[in-house]
């Protein structure tokens, strides 16, 4: 692995979207007591339920720190790979890394990482283990990196349409514990030039109460070039209302790196979502304190979805609205199957089906 | 990655001969200080040595401890892969998976490991780390694995010509730290059915007080069907001379698999080797005892070279015959390179070249 110090789209390499073929995709085994609870064996369960899915038509390559290489080996089904890697925590979408290709080769983007916001509003202390990942995982699949470990970003406050267009929040990419040094300008300055778009399109803020400050990747999806899925709500009464309807404003105020007007579709969220006492008792405390107390409300979204070559595998929470956001991405997605996974032991550890992925595109020579 | 049950023979698959071409090789970044002195730095350099010298001509991945991922990745150069693995000590040869193929593709056998002899005579405990190695180095390449962790062998035990012929040791094998249940013929049973040979050629003893119990890879290896080198001196006074002319006396009565008589080549000792008080001081104690003695005698042997696909890399101890073993392989692989490597911090950790080293075979299909 070469690490590398020049800027991926002077080389030729770009992002390509979600619905590019893929090969595959990497996740990693839960394990960390504040994070999921009862030791994670819940939230075991739905990881499987989920790589079981996209295994179907990808490769998974799943990272297990060296003492739950065992339990990962037994319960994934052989076609998984599973992968010794010491992490903080699960978030494969944030920590693994994003990787580019020129249409014949792919490199991964080593960005920073500070857990959602450093110093500054942060999730956990310290995060080393999860910012050393991206690069291991180059390493692992023998692909070039490039060291972007000064620019603090997660995967899962991007999404590109493939074709020039990158969709992101203000809340998060602006936030004090991301770049405060840099300006909004020299922000977009570095997504083109890591990333190969042209056109950034800034939502305000992302899900009500999502403890990351607001990732698009729960709030917006491009479900093709063109399109999105908003998350929305018709309850006027819920604080979520207004943010949904600042995003549909912007949104429908924008073209895209072609031109292009965005069609929106409006994805009806589920009721709010809240965290029992009894979900609450089952996880450690951090440095002394909890980190969910009983009754908060989830960032529960069916906007984080991740769509694999043969299917897109969406959230459910048992919630009126589960089949009617089936029902839309079967529309969007009419050359998939739309697979729904019951992901409320995801949600507990504070993400979703999206934040625990990350895809690694199709490219013509075979992966190592 | 498959976790097999069936024996490999049964299923066509076989142990090609080092000589044969490889796709690459894997090493373990040393560590351990009671095996490498002063922190496993000068063991470092040589092994940077040596895994520049066979990347020349073949793939080399190195596993590395989450602890030392980042020197290992500095030290090393960037075409080498270096994979997060945790493990108890770094000689490959006696925990990565031992290789075999049926010419389409590779699998790995996953043998039991007891850091030579297990709690009646192993070298270190516990070993659970490094036991778990094999099967993971199977899963990381995507290879099936043959579960074989109820028999006890270390790859440094066994040497194959790829035609039939198997060359062990009965020191080793039937000592009572290995399978003390099992008959010799059992064992060799297990033998001709793992790796697919035919005929099994027992010499008595290996080199002298070899901590291995007596390995064949530091007294005797295949230079090519029908041809082996033998590890030698000519003075009487030393207890190695006894060993090394009933090893003759046995290789010069025997014939291999297809029925040729075999060719021994006498590779001249260096001197006795022995560790320094200084190199002494310069190693952590295990349990409070020392792991070394001052002027103990190292198993020092020229024998214990790798073979890679462009080279034959051979030990070095600024001794006379260093040189003398040059020539010698020199003549015995023509057509390679042969590269003289100071191994003198290798051996210190009990090892030498052939002992932190294990080929994958090359096959077909491009390895993930």
């Amino acid at each position: 692995m070469k690490i590398l110090n020049t800027m991926p789209s002077d080389d030729g390499f770009f992002m390509p979207a979600e619905y590019s073929k893929h090969y595959g995709c990497i996740l990693i085994w839960p394990h960390r007591r504040d994070s999921w609870q009862n030791g994670a064996y819940a939230a075991r369960r739905a990881f499987k339920a989920l790589i079981e899915a996209i295994s179907k038509s990808e490769k998974v390559i799943v990272c297990a720190r060296y003492d739950d290489y065992d339990n990962a080996r037994e319960m994934l089904p052989p076609e998984v790979r599973v992968i010794e890697m010491n992490s903080d925590d699960s978030w494969a979408r944030d920590v693994a890394p994003t990787f580019v290709t020129n249409g014949k080769e792919i490199r991964g983007i080593d960005w920073g990482f500070n857990a959602w916001g450093g110093l500054f509003d942060g999730l956990y202390f310290p995060w080393d283990k999860d910012n050393r990942m991206a690069r291991k995982l180059c390493d692992m699949l023998d692909k070039d990196s490039y060291n972007m470990r000064s620019f603090i970003l997660e995967g899962g406050s991007v999404h590109t349409d493939g074709e020039g267009t990158l969709l992101t929040t203000e809340e998060c990419l602006l936030s004090k514990g991301r770049n405060p040094s840099m300006t909004k300008q020299e922000i977009e300055n570095t997504l083109c030039s890591c990333l190969g778009v042209k056109k950034i399109i800034w939502l305000r803020r992302g899900i009500y109460h999502d403890e990351t400050n607001g990732h698009i990747d729960n709030i917006c999806a491009f479900t093709s070039p063109g399109e999105v899925v908003l998350a929305w709500t018709d309850d006027k009464n819920d604080p979520q209302y207004e943010i949904s309807k600042e995003c549909l404003n912007i949104l429908e105020n924008s073209v895209d790196a072609k031109g292009r007007k965005i069609k929106v579709h409006k994805m009806y969220l589920p009721k709010p979502v809240c965290i029992t006492a009894e979900e609450c008792d089952g996880l450690d405390n951090m440095d002394g304190e909890p980190t969910r107390i009983p009754d908060e409300r989830l960032a529960a979204s069916y906007v984080n979805f991740y769509i694999s070559n043969g299917a897109v595998i969406c959230p459910q929470f048992s919630d009126d609205n589960d089949k009617r956001a089936v029902e839309l991405l079967k529309e969007l997605f009419p050359d998939r199957e739309v697979i729904g996974i019951q992901s409320r032991d995801i949600l507990i550890g504070g993400g979703n089906i999206h934040c625990i992925t990350q895809q690694i595109p199709f490219f013509d020579k075979e992966i190592k």
